[in-house]
């Protein structure tokens, strides 16, 4: 192993890093996105960040990205990006001309996921499972140290699976998606319904609201905590990974890894839920790592 | 790779079988399981027929043996096995015991995907969702041509993941099950209740029925092939498997891979639908060859 270079292309910021041998980062930039800007703007400047870093690691040899939405095996195209004009663009393939060197592009979530088996909470797992819980409900999955992507680029997309045929619509086109109840502003415009008002209190405030005895945001959490697990129950009947590592502004949220994980055991299928549910290990780093860990994955 | 020998241990009968270093059945021989007659006689059972097959592979060094129930990694102990008295009992422990040789035991799921990834339709896939519909829901992973298990040991167990909170109730405690909707014997006594009778066909008839143009079945069949659609749409945006391959008794109902397939499509997190969805290669052979290709999995 040998240094790496990995880039985290978000709606945002495009971050680059540096990996030592190690694993560790010895270099961090960010840059904004400006997506306003359009889809050159973005590729050049996640090309000047990148020519950066490989200005500092001149052995390096590919670089990897991570970025929103499912980025096709066959013809780099990227789909579902929240930044909307990277969508149905070779992004990697024009980004790998502009740095003149190849480039491996993967969803974000399934960075995380990397990031985590190799280096972080899920080291020592064979099948890890990568749940992002923040503005969206998203995640990855990495098996062997590799991420598993599979045939649609989807998966670990737990964010989109239906618990509830007269759930709400999600913009996917289909109904009762976890997302559509596990996402921070999901659980925010939740509360403020119930409390009659429009939102203005973030998830955390939710929690901490609870947590001070708000009979409102209690009962609002108990529901979030129940929907949390089902919608894990159904990942662990049908995958049954050897950990799961949260990552995502909610994964702080203690409540998940104790009522929450409860939950989770009441309605898996088997008496005794011997899964790890875990925080992750490398906070907001894990994405940008996992970037550059794709490189050589 | 050498000779294998395998054991099934069904409700009804144990099944016993001989593969040559090519996975070819050289032998097969079945034996009544009589789980009326207890614990003990099966065990006696299956030993009786393990030792006649090392008779003819005097080499084989263990066996493997496919059960139905989640098979403990640490304790050897069955659980929820529809042949009552094998829960909670070491059978492969004691198995071993009786025959002399080390016994690897695994979920008949686990092994039908094992023998389709290996030898069937899932050759070439690095992960296999192999899917059992017939009297009950079930599958199994097989990962680099492995069983993945899960700590759970319930890894493939999407007839227990539920799709609808409001949903009927599962012996298994939970709400809205898969198997409560796609089983054989679910589908049969929808159509039945649908005719203001009590069952008095099989699924097999419902769907026969149904291309006759009896309105009644095809409305059946069209809630069912939706229900089809709903939740394995849920696996693929969970796990994204690089094949599902299908066995069990309803495996070979033609409208799973047209019509089913395009409510899976109509449903999963992605424009197009590229996972093959196929039908076993080895038939009712599965689970049987699968159990003889743990020994050395």
């Amino acid at each position: 192993m040998s240094s790496r270079v990995g880039l985290d292309v978000g709606g945002t910021k495009i971050e680059g890093v540096v990996l030592d041998a190690a694993g560790a980062i010895t270099e961090r930039r960010r840059v904004p996105t400006e997506a306003h800007r359009g889809y050159e703007h973005i590729v050049s400047a996640a090309a000047r960040l990148a020519g950066e870093l490989l200005n500092l690691a001149p052995k390096v040899a590919s670089i990897g990205v991570g970025m929103p939405g499912a980025v096709s095996r066959r013809t780099g195209a990227v789909k579902n990006s929240n930044t909307q004009c990277l969508n149905n663009r070779d992004f990697p393939g024009d980004l790998a001309r502009a740095i003149g060197r190849p480039v491996v592009a993967e969803n974000d979530a399934n960075c995380f996921a990397l990031a985590e088996a190799r280096l972080g909470a899920g080291r020592g797992h064979r099948v890890v499972f990568g749940v992002i819980m923040g503005t969206g409900v998203g995640g990855g999955i990495a098996i062997d140290g590799a991420v598993h992507a599979g045939p649609q680029r989807i998966a670990g997309e737990w964010g989109h699976h239906s618990i509830d045929p007269s759930g709400a619509s999600c913009y996917c086109g289909n109904r009762g998606c976890v997302e559509t109840y596990l996402s921070g502003p999901a659980l925010a415009a939740r509360y403020a319904s119930e409390c009659g008002r429009t939102a203005d209190a973030d998830a955390a405030e939710v929690f901490a609201a609870s947590r001070a005895g708000d009979s409102t945001a209690e009962r609002v959490v108990i529901e979030f905590l129940d929907h949390f697990g089902r919608a894990l129950a159904n990942v662990i009947d049908i995958l049954d990974p050897d950990v799961v590592v949260l990552g995502g502004g909610l994964s702080n949220v203690a409540e998940l890894y104790g009522r929450g994980r409860a939950a989770v055991a009441e309605r898996v299928f088997t008496d005794e839920l011997l899964t790890p549910i875990v925080p992750n290990h490398l906070g907001d780093s894990a994405g940008v790592v996992g970037a550059a860990l794709l490189a050589d994955g």
